[in-house]
């Protein structure tokens, strides 16, 4: 079929919900749609905006009501789900509410291996701050066993192995510790700039203006298969890539993984056999092509962007104090870079391909 | 573009949220962003599911929520919309604040004649029957005047015209009336079956297994310029049909308008010149596409429900008592029956048009 569509999959999506802008389940849901996935989006907050406007209105679902909606679809047997991405919840009491959700999928589908697999994006920080309150590490530290696939950032990973990322080696110790540590088979660390970690070890071979991707699917002796992609980064910051980048990943695993054939399917956690290399890992496979459509997605986003301010340039306003004056020109420029979303949806769906995989052992590391 | 997107288009789209299935924005949202909309979704009930399936939990969400929602938007200039499609709100103080929205955008749109335009879906009731508290009813009356588009079944037609639908005659005074009393400039009377209709007044043309779609945008002297529609019925009964239809309409009419140029465009709200003939008015031009891809759907989501229900036949329980076998029949048909979107939004974007529109005018009309 000319649609581009990924095999049919019903995933159940638990973050947070903006009326304007991309981010959370607003960029999730129409990301993984596109790519043909039924989506069921349970939000755990209604904002009108993403926070990094600096101000927002709204409410957040309290743990009760998101159990309630779990239930209400329980009650009407409507919870048939394949996958499930889940993000983030606005407290430790909603992140463990979220968990007990996933828990309650995986342990219907435990007859069926391979029948349900959750994908968990533990939203806690980044830049090394947190900016959740301090309980809702301990919440996800409880949870994070029962997922199937994992995608901190640097800071997160941080947060979770208990390693400080400060080279190459300290990142395959990281992710080696959370395959260890919390028995997780798939982790992705989703944003790695190597050359700030270049003072502290040695010569990573990215050069200084790309981001690197990092991820593994656990062996059977619970070793990592590191893959590594590297990403030109763009000039820009843009909120919402998280989520976009774990929505396409939900919708390009499956896919990978259909396209492995059934033994893989019905694999508890679509864990691959032993002699498969990091290189041709469905996880890698899938991570590919998520970052081809994200990059020609963000790319034309930052185009549309400078056009658009280009096209309004801020008006000095004689009536505003300097404070107001920047408080209009953050607003001016946060919405300008939201991610240019629903008209690019082809790259979503036809992702160019313009990256490669690169393996890489323990031998590989600088010490 | 190989994309069939509509020209880009800011919609503000207000109504009910569902985590499972397609009804109100879960549906619309998807309809309008697959032919390109930008849509900011504000949500005015978090549900778990829709009300056919007669059991659910969630919570709706307040007046002051609504309004709260808007004033996030304006407080950092994100109320840059070219329509407003406002559908559910879960009370009287709700469809207030929703109509207060719709309002202030009009107001700071009313320098720029066009550059806004309202389409309002009165959810009242259907099938003879109100669904919504008494107090909704005037609180619609007393908003409608202000909508450019407004959409409503047979029976809410009834309720705001006060006239009485019971054959193509009244249908059309029903019309005349809705134009006069309320001056919005744009109706179209949803769902008709004249089949029922024939019994009172003389020889409607349609067969019986088909749904008649009525529109008309008023002339200048404020009389309506009628167009009919006839689709094939389906046998069986879709939730969010509705919703489809208007989130389509929006897409459809916004290109249909930027297909007449750049006059009627900049034309307060999109009125064509009185000597453009019923049927190649832009909303029956729009009606057109809108029924051609709703059919496709929903044929398409017919197939998909049977074959669901021969699939899955319904097992007799012993322990069950005969009311609990009745509702666990009633959950599952419910759910096959909910639309098929997004493996079929091809049908949305591309749509195959096999259906005609007819005029008619008084002289046609059994008395």
């Amino acid at each position: 079929m000319s649609d581009s569509l990924v095999p049919e999959t019903r995933v159940l999506a638990v973050a947070s919900h903006v009326v304007y802008g991309n981010v959370g389940n607003t960029m999730a849901e129409f990301v993984m749609q596109s790519l043909g996935c039924d989506v069921a989006a349970l939000n755990t907050v209604h904002f009108s905006n993403h926070t990094g406007y600096r101000q927002f209105k709204g409410t957040r679902a309290t743990a009760q009501e998101i159990t309630d909606l779990y239930e209400g679809l329980r009650q009407s047997n409507l919870t048939d789900f394949d996958m499930m991405l889940s993000g983030y919840a606005p407290s430790a009491a909603a992140v463990e509410a979220v968990g007990a959700i996933g828990i309650d999928l995986q342990t219907k589908a435990k007859s069926k291996p391979g029948s349900f697999f959750w994908v968990l994006d533990p939203v806690m920080g980044d830049q090394g701050r947190l900016y959740v309150n301090d309980d809702v590490v301990p919440a996800y530290k409880k949870m994070i066993h029962h997922a199937d696939l994992i995608l901190p950032n640097q800071f997160e990973a941080e947060v979770l192995s208990g390693i400080k990322i400060t080279s190459l080696a300290t990142l395959a110790e990281a992710i080696t510790a959370i395959h260890r540590i919390y028995g997780v088979p798939h982790v992705i660390i989703t944003s790695v700039q190597l050359f700030k970690l270049s003072q502290s070890g040695s010569t990573p071979s990215t050069p200084d203006n790309h981001l690197t991707v990092i991820g593994s699917t656990t062996r059977s002796d619970s070793s990592p298969r590191l893959f590594r992609i590297d990403v030109p980064a763009l000039d820009c910051f843009f909120s919402g890539t998280g989520d976009m980048f774990a929505a396409l990943m939900v919708a390009r695993l499956r896919e990978a993984i259909d396209a492995a054939g059934p033994d893989l399917r019905s694999t508890a956690s679509w864990v691959s056999p032993d002699e498969v290399e990091p290189s041709s890992l469905p996880l890698a496979q899938a991570t590919l092509k998520v970052l081809s459509s994200m990059h020609s997605v963000l790319e034309r986003t930052m185009e549309a962007r400078n056009a658009e301010l280009a096209a309004a340039p801020l008006i000095e306003n004689g009536d505003l104090t300097i404070e107001e004056q920047q408080k209009r020109d953050h607003l001016r420029r946060t919405k300008a870079a939201e991610v240019r979303l629903v008209r690019n949806a082809r790259f979503l769906r036809d992702p160019l391909v313009q990256f490669s995989i690169q393996e890489w052992c323990k031998e590989d590391l600088p010490v």
